[in-house]
């Protein structure tokens, strides 16, 4: 783990010293201190070159000065705009619900600041850090090539993943097994005798988006079946139009899965005014649960939401982290797909 | 205003000194400035009771003193869970995304934290300002007799409260103007000659629930209807079996207004599966808008939801105070119902 593990390799023996900052910064050790501790007598750009400076250095105030600090006793996480925050607003509830309810028990709060973009947490992130405002900052709906993971890494900030270990990049991390859920979904698609199976999945760069389809695929491909890919935004709109567009292609598909619940419930009015019976005509399963899905007509096939149980394992991991654990990269399972109405065999 | 405005009325010439916190607390001055200051060498125990003395005195650096310190530069708002951000999240983000955006136009920042209660809550507003982390606080979903409301008003903490002045007692408020909207749905569903109208509304303690049923029970009386109110919690399970009872009523209601985007979708698949068709049989209003509605056969008649213009206009009225403005209380209006397929005219 030490070559993915780089907030935790760095040697004591290399440890640099807040002279080593002072001297690349160009100022004194005071000027460090002051600028360090937020106190007036630096200029803002100074202070912000320190910091900037103390951070690409891995700097940390010793264990003797640190021990005279309070603890910030909290975590930091950046809500993005577009992530699923903003998108997926129950889910992400939930997951921050699990969160707090872990980070309370041990008397940590959660703190959430809201962001236009990746860069802008990334550049937040580093702030924080520099700061010493938090204990341990959180990621959530990793991208590829994520600006957030590349700055806690570089800088060596404790911090931990929701997401893929492979998104994570060495960072600790915590992750859902979709990719094992979705191909079970596929293996049961299969079995049912479906062999065209539509896939409503995005944003195109969400790391878990890509690796889960990728898994349905593949499960699919596997039992002799065909995936038929639709990439959309996040929106319900996109999703309804994709819907029509699976189902009214010269080929069409008989079974479609759908990220979200809402995308699903949205699909059943499509297939309706299409005058396609579900589950008859077309197999729905949603990759989320909710109260729309279970109160459906007919009610939606889903696979089970953990949300609330991925933010508490990602709390349990943050203080584990806390309490020196290395090398921190969980999953939690699914569970099995609940079978309700609308999915039913194909072709027999 | 001078009476209703607590935190704008304290008199320059008995505002309280530092000397007077030291004396109310028992300590040395420079105590006092250690604990304000969050600098080590005071146990927990007395640091706590000066910021508490200090807010009970309201008392505050004065200006020279704070010019030395940064401001904060955030704002802080405590999410309580249970509150719209768990039970109606996407609102909530969309609230969030335009005090976000107004906020980030003069570089303020909007910080979050995860709280179980409101008294939790309005613990952690008296400790925020007492360590002078934020330059303003927030409240939304204001309660009857809220907590959080009184902890601001006796702490003279700057503070805007999303709602109704009547809730805010005396501190900066913005709202919606749900009460003049569900005023208006009343009339519209009375000259489209419904005569008993269900009413789908919660929770029971949310004032702005509670004044804007009033209102449209106000409206429908006033044009010789009557109001069936059914006060649910904010589930839409709950919303689903108020709309079976409205329905299978040995006086059943032509029309149901419903608080919210997803119970109002709902209601339409409980109306088929009892064979009431929509809108024929029965009329369906929602109090606010959504893919959801739009995307439903029929779609959904509902009132606009500004609840981003709402986020703007607080972000706007936090940016007048801090900038001196006094007793501001702002009105956003709701917009002309969008009448879609879900209504039509009863018994004609």
């Amino acid at each position: 783990m030490s070559e993915t593990s780089p907030e935790f390799t760095h040697s004591p023996s290399k440890r640099p010293t807040i002279s080593d900052v002072a001297r690349a910064a160009g100022v004194s050790i005071a000027v460090v201190s002051y600028a360090l501790n937020g106190r007036p007598g630096v200029s803002a750009a100074t202070r912000d070159r320190v910091l900037r400076i103390a951070d690409e250095h891995g700097w940390r105030p010793n264990a003797a000065a640190r021990s005279l600090r309070t603890s910030a006793q909290a975590v930091g996480l950046a809500l993005v705009r577009g992530d699923t925050a903003t998108t997926h607003p129950a889910a992400f509830m939930a997951l921050l619900g699990g969160i707090q309810d872990r980070l309370a028990s041990r008397g940590l709060a959660l703190v959430l600041q809201a962001v236009d973009d990746h860069e802008t947490a990334a550049h937040l992130y580093r702030s924080w850090w520099a700061e010493r405002r938090f204990d341990a900052l959180l990621v959530t709906d990793v991208r590829v090539n994520d600006p957030r993971v590349e700055a806690l890494r570089s800088a060596r900030i404790p911090s931990l993943v929701v997401g893929h270990p492979g998104a994570a990049r060495g960072l600790a991390s915590v992750h859902v097994d979709e990719e094992e859920a979705y191909g079970r979904v596929g293996r049961f698609l299969a079995g049912q005798g479906h062999r065209r199976v539509g896939v409503v999945t995005g944003p195109a760069d969400l790391d878990m988006s890509i690796r889960r389809t990728a898994a349905l695929r593949a499960a699919l491909e596997q039992e002799g079946a065909a995936a038929v890919v639709v990439t959309t935004g996040a929106s319900q709109e996109e999703g309804a139009s994709a819907t029509r567009q699976l189902l009214v292609d010269a080929d069409p598909v008989s079974a479609i899965m759908f990220d979200t619940d809402l995308s699903a419930t949205t699909a059943l009015d499509v297939a309706r005014r299409l005058r396609r019976e579900v589950p008859w005509d077309l197999s729905v399963v949603a990759g989320t649960d909710s109260a729309s899905c279970r109160l459906a007509t007919p009610s939606v096939t889903t696979l089970p939401s953990p949300v609330a149980e991925l933010g508490e394992a990602a709390a349990q991991g943050l203080l584990d982290m806390l309490d020196g654990e290395r090398g921190i990269e969980r999953v939690v399972s699914v569970g099995p797909l609940t079978v309700r109405g609308t999915t039913a065999p194909w072709g027999r």
